[in-house]
């Protein structure tokens, strides 16, 4: 087994946690006192991760949310990794793709400088796109499959011989397994699709976004999505946990929505 | 027509050219006197720009090769962008794709932080991912169709209905087409599918890595992908140029490397 299957296990028992908390930092939306300031996106994050790191597995920090602050919000990344307590998985939302010279780069960048312990990558290169990030075997690689968006029908639920994108995937993604530190992000927003991958690909972990903001059934999401072990999937929820109140009790109310999140899944379990 | 397309006319003709340099820096291939130097990265670049910017109409840049060096990576790409002549357009090289809150983040900070003049967008989460950055539009969007690796079958290649993929992205991207700002990346790999996708999408910009290091045909490049006014191809080279010596004399080799490239191209149209 991977470190990072091994890490991802050992989190998700200590927290009796599957859920995963998005720390996508958008600073219009932070509350009075801390918009605007000069240190606010680490201030904002320090504040959630405080309160809720005994109840999630996961936090996945989305790069785009971090890039589009230039340098300050990579500084604000790089913050964000260091008050993350060390056994909480942490997932590089990089959603990066590109040819075998260039994803070499990338995992470089993701793995090393940055030091996540997993990240998400674009399947439609094909193979060599992904196995850089697959060489590092201590680390986790989740591969988009079926998102969480109104437009993810118009290419993955394409058919070929009967069989949609997102399946084919699904099944390519257990030939890049052959380490064990795989997984597919699958979005809560069609469950049944959700249990033709969670056939396809045993007990492979699944990060699941969608849930809150986007509309997914939590419901649909447990019965649908969990492994043999009863566990295997990482519940994403950011929007709805960050801005749950945008008043100065932000960081309680954070807590407040984490910890009803990972109640209502483990009473679903 | 959107400026985007204005200004790639404009140089194309300005220089006579429909070469791209690929601008991805790999310090490891610097030439001695450059390597393990503080400022290696915008030294390398800009005696590459000098010697060369008469003889492209775009420069690429891959944003893994800058990542990857972290804070002074990003800081060299800023500075090679300022030492980029106003009217030669400027890719940033991305691929990125998520869904649409996070893409108009992407967007923000490569349109309007760096200031490229057109990126690349990976399709696999379809239109709400790509319209973010479709809705600049003064700027270009080159969507990934049919890719330059060996890989790129695997998925591109699947049929629908006896249509492949790729061909489905490019119908696809001629609706995304309505603001006249959008292009394709299709790999100098395989002539006959480049063909395929020049029917599809009319007079289109095309952007074709592949050529050079990659081993793709420059012949059935040019006779393939041409649009009806004899242009419509930016035809990208970076290994084979940057690196065309690995001596002092690095830049004037880039810069007959370059000129090559050019007057082959001119030869085949």
């Amino acid at each position: 087994m991977s470190t990072f299957i091994d890490k991802l296990s050992h989190i998700a028992k200590k927290n009796n946690s599957l859920v995963c908390i998005g720390l996508d930092p958008d600073p219009e939306r932070f509350p009075e006192g801390i918009k605007g300031t000069e240190h606010d996106i680490i201030t904002f994050n320090r504040a959630i991760i405080e309160q809720t790191s005994d109840l999630t597995c996961a936090y996945k920090l989305n790069m785009a949310f971090y890039e589009v602050q230039g340098p300050r919000g990579l500084e604000a990344l790089e913050a964000t990794m260091h008050a993350i307590p060390d056994d909480i998985v942490v997932i590089g939302d990089a959603k990066r793709g590109d040819i075998d010279n260039t994803a070499r780069m990338y995992a470089k960048s993701l793995f090393e400088y940055y030091r996540f312990d997993a990240v998400t990558v674009n399947p439609y290169q094909g193979t060599d796109a992904v196995q850089p990030f697959v060489d590092y075997e201590d680390k986790g690689v989740f591969v988009l499959c079926l998102t969480s968006n109104p437009s993810a029908h118009e290419f993955q639920h394409l058919k070929n011989e009967g069989e949609p994108l997102f399946l084919r995937v699904a099944q390519t993604a257990n030939r890049w397994n052959s380490g064990g530190n795989v997984g597919l992000v699958v979005g809560a927003t069609n469950g049944s699709a959700l249990g033709d991958v969670r056939s396809a690909v045993g007990d492979m972990p699944l990060l699941i976004p969608g849930i809150g903001a986007q509309g997914g059934d939590l419901n649909m999401v447990v019965k649908h999505g969990l492994n043999s072990n009863g566990g295997g999937i990482l519940v994403n929820s950011s929007r709805s946990i960050l801005y749950a109140s945008s008043g100065p009790d932000y960081a309680e109310a954070a807590r407040q929505a984490a910890e009803e999140l990972r109640n209502q899944i483990n009473a679903l379990r």
